[in-house]
């Protein structure tokens, strides 16, 4: 049985000191977990700071890169995935994840939420502003799931992976694919 | 002299009659101009609408398709390009106009244009609700561009093709490219 | 009726002064017959020539650029795609020409010929050397088509549009698209 | 220190039984070396049989899948990254590693050694031709490298990872990435 790849995702150089320690924290809790933790690999922000709460916490860390070189990349990630396709990359970042974790807010990170939301892949928003949860809420039928923090972001995940065949519209998603 | 590319990106089956009407116009007006058009290509909502406009006013039309082969393209496009790479797509869309037209929202839409903002590529947004205009300018330290109808939207479209130097921050955005 | 789009490829610095001449000639021949020619768009080689080729005749040129910004573009591209992917947009190059037309060899163009064969696109070559043409020979249970000039590659190409039913294989590739 | 990852390319449905073979064995070494397997990620092939060698001797195994869903990945993949983007995927294979070996030869195969030699990414051959060497040479300067069975494989790469500085001429390559 494969282990499942929760991607967090959140903004670069943008990320708020909030978004940094959530994303720490939950980097930490998904390794813990014995999950594997997906982000976009960059050596900045919400991506750095999961990917070195995995690393601190003993987790194994898959970055989706959006270069063709090795410069940037988050010195926590184990597994670098050079796409050389630029922002192109953010829909594999939401492909390759069986859940998605969203830390604060950016253009390149609403790009990967509306882009969950289309392929009905779950989404857990962490330090969303209202107007960011009612933006998404107007864009699919299904209820935006929101945590107040990494602990609530896990438990959610629990559940989701618990009861895949009641929640969740999309045959894409499955533990056993 | 390069002609401009203006992109119209919209919802497909989730299009309001509204979206739809919009759209068509806007293609008629930018074929009117003499401006090429760009679309997500296939054959719905706006997409299909604003391709049906710049063809009825004699336009050209460059579609840009998820798929590999030539199924549910519009009959409305002229040039289909088959991408082959799903959603990942968007990004060409955005990448390839100078100016990005958006009818109404949508999860593909929403993508298009946060990747859009990143870039410092020009949107105007139509048919958008007050949800809409808040999030995306919470993303950007540029205001948010809203045009009422298709007229202001032309009108807005020829003052950044005139003064490019003043208003736009990128280097990216140039009818000289 | 949409026009056919026949794609040129070849190296870019390292074309031959003989790729170059075929290329042009083969761009003439496109725009001459109303088709719509498709290279990748950049400055260089084969790309260039047979764009200006295209344009000297009057044609519609389209290029699929690796880049995402107008930097390195032909001045003779009508249409610039920004793929802003790299070489992952040769994909694009195969996928939206109807016949790919071959002029010279080298790393990206081999790229090409591989993926144009994998689906089953009509690839005519040009300038191929004996081990190429043994090479992609290997690579298929078809015939590799080849032309010793501009003149017999068009002869080929109309025959593939005359008579798609007997000769393609491939259901992908067809006029009414 | 990150470890290195091999890539494992080769034909799918068309691969034969000494490149299976040859590809379990490989993936086997690459396992018991301490090195990341990437493949094409299918549950066909040169795919399947790399990823099941390197599994069944404890390693961790990389899948670069071209589809947006789980059908069709192999069992042996740990973690699978959905592309979406069919065989423009290829060229991430290709990005991600460190070092290519190829298992026999086919059109995706092809189209991934020829993007390899693009960006001066080393390339190791096994299972290839006669006629398959001198069409890789013919695209580029370095020597094309060949082995002759799985254990020449690992000592040139055991080499080429000890003397990058010397043998390997591009910037992108480098075990500190």
């Amino acid at each position: 049985m494969r282990k499942p790849i929760v991607g967090i995702m959140g903004p670069g150089r943008g990320a708020t000191h909030a978004d940094i320690a959530v994303a720490y924290e939950l980097g930490q809790c998904i390794a813990q977990q014995g999950w594997l933790l997906l982000t976009g690999g960059r050596n900045e922000g919400v991506m750095h700071a999961a990917s070195q709460g995995a690393k601190d916490a003993g987790g194994l860390i898959i970055g989706i890169l959006p270069g063709s070189d090795p410069v940037g990349i988050s010195s926590a990630v184990d597994i670098p995935i050079l796409t050389g396709m630029g922002n192109a990359r953010n829909n594999i970042n939401v492909l390759s994840s069986d859940i998605v974790m969203v830390c604060g807010m950016g253009c390149g990170t609403a790009s990967e939420v509306a882009l969950a939301l289309k392929v009905q892949k779950p989404v857990i928003l962490l330090n969303a502003s209202d107007v960011s949860q009612a933006f998404f809420q107007q864009l699919t039928d299904s209820p935006v799931l929101v945590a107040i923090d990494p602990a609530q972001a896990m438990a959610i995940a629990h559940n989701l992976f618990n009861s895949t065949a009641q929640l969740l519209p999309s045959p894409k998603f499955s533990l056993e694919r």
